[in-house]
């Protein structure tokens, strides 16, 4: 393990590296797909299935903390819960750095100016640099430039990293990010700004605190990207559930099988309803599912 | 008053026409500009500020609520700190509707499928339609329509609203909004969908649940875009502290004076510290800076 005070692209390094996995699994808690078990046991008000949010992913945590890198919480569900819920992640977040993992939060945030620094500010920053403490947040960046370099200064500050969207792995993510221009496409666009506002920040791994988000769903495009963010952390969806191969998201490493993580989350994480898991784990036990499924992606990924 | 059943277009038209006002109160809480009296009695903690946060807020509704339409709580702000803005914010929230205010919550959402569906379940809906109960929520379209969809669903089946970012007011917005293709720029793609989403839901006042945000600082394409979306509210920001006019907003209305509302933050909650009113109101009186700014504003619109 690295220092908490080293910066965030060269921390990335060392956790791929100590744990010899490029996955990163995503805490998306769905309450109408969580173990029976829990779903049972929830009190049925928000404080109830928060609680059960937090465990749910605790006992994840347990499983795939010596397996994996980091874990990526999902804002949404928490939020959906309303402030019990936001507390759930709080928790989760914690409870993730005791056990070692890194955490990336997604949260797509994005405004302007002290707007956006006040999103980084509660959000980024391991310990208790912020509220919520995650390493690492993902960002949106319709609003540009100087919508990504408040966060950007707040990664300075507190040894953390930011995702910004650039190829999304959805369907409909092309009508905005494909639209070309004399000069390229809205995503070649967002993606000269991550690699311009990792130009001075690089670290002794050679990657910047600015990553990227490219999905799984368009190997092509992540070759290209992968070449036009060379100092760019790429942290790819849309492996498993949504139809992405180890060998779609195979361009997205560098020579040293640096530079990308994997995300997985509905195939890691529900595993016990998975049709090849079902039988042998199912609702009971379905923690040994999830590992499992863990076990199954980094071995996957290794080929 | 409409009842809370209306869809959210026709009571946004019902309240502008019952206050008489198109002016949107922006409720972006930094702590630092408090009047010095509530930054003083705040205690040092998350608890302490965000407590401070819930006073002023209610202390600016109080005021604003005979004058204007609408509030927009800035979520970033109260989420700065951590779980206990979160409550704040549902407070505010909640305390605004008691006073007879419609509340959009400007937080630009977005993702896609099921977990954009999640952040519409979380702040659309007002009573106990969701945890922090929202008439309408910003939402940020980098990931396309199927990001935007499940948005409009939610408000379909809670009479809420969304306010898509289109033109934003800031210096750097051009970037990948104003990037020309053949058939067009980032933006109007992003109008012309705001469009489509409210085709086959337009209320008896002609507007939809489907609003755009444009900024005050682009008055060109603020009537361009008041073309392209004839159904669609149209949020402007930049009005005041960042450079827009009165004139600037004028082509945003409809022939009824509908259609539009113009959000000011910092030169209403903080008027106290403005040159004009800091000498006869100060901090001590800094309620009734409000309240003369927010005179003066309604004062300039409706010239």
């Amino acid at each position: 393990m690295m220092s908490d005070n080293a910066a965030f692209g060269d921390r990335l390094a060392q956790a791929v590296t100590d744990k010899k996995s490029v996955v990163c699994v995503g805490l998306d808690p769905r309450f109408e797909q969580l173990p029976s078990g829990l779903r049972d046991a929830a009190a049925a008000s928000p404080q109830g299935r928060a609680a059960a949010f937090s465990q749910f992913c605790r006992e994840i945590i347990d499983v795939v903390a010596p397996l994996v890198p980091v874990v990526k919480p999902q804002a949404a569900f928490f939020e959906q819960l309303g402030p019990h819920g936001t507390m759930a992640l709080a928790e989760t977040i914690e409870y993730a750095h005791r056990k070692g993992l890194m955490v990336i939060l997604d949260g797509k945030r994005n405004d302007i100016g002290s707007t956006a620094a006040a999103y980084a500010s509660a959000y980024l920053g391991a310990g208790d640099r912020s509220a919520w403490g995650s390493d690492a947040l993902t960002v949106s960046p319709y609003l540009g430039a100087d919508s990504i370099e408040p966060f950007v200064e707040t990664c300075d500050s507190r040894q953390a990293g930011i995702f910004v969207l650039v190829k999304t792995s959805n369907p409909g993510g092309g009508l905005l990010q494909d639209r070309r221009s004399e000069d390229g496409s809205v995503y070649e666009a967002v993606a000269n700004l991550v690699t311009q506002q990792n130009a001075d920040r690089l670290g002794t791994s050679g990657y910047g605190p600015v990553g990227a988000v490219v999905g799984a769903t368009y190997p092509e495009q992540l070759a290209e990207l992968r070449q036009r963010m060379p100092s760019a952390w790429i942290l790819i969806p849309g492996f498993g559930a949504q139809g992405g191969s180890a060998a779609d998201v195979a361009a997205g490493f560098d020579d040293k099988g640096l530079g990308a993580i994997v995300n997985n989350s509905r195939h890691i994480i529900f595993a016990h309803a998975r049709p090849e898991f079902k039988e042998s784990f199912g609702d009971a036990r379905w923690q040994q599912a999830v590992e499992a499924a863990t076990r199954q992606m980094n071995e996957q990924l290794k080929r």
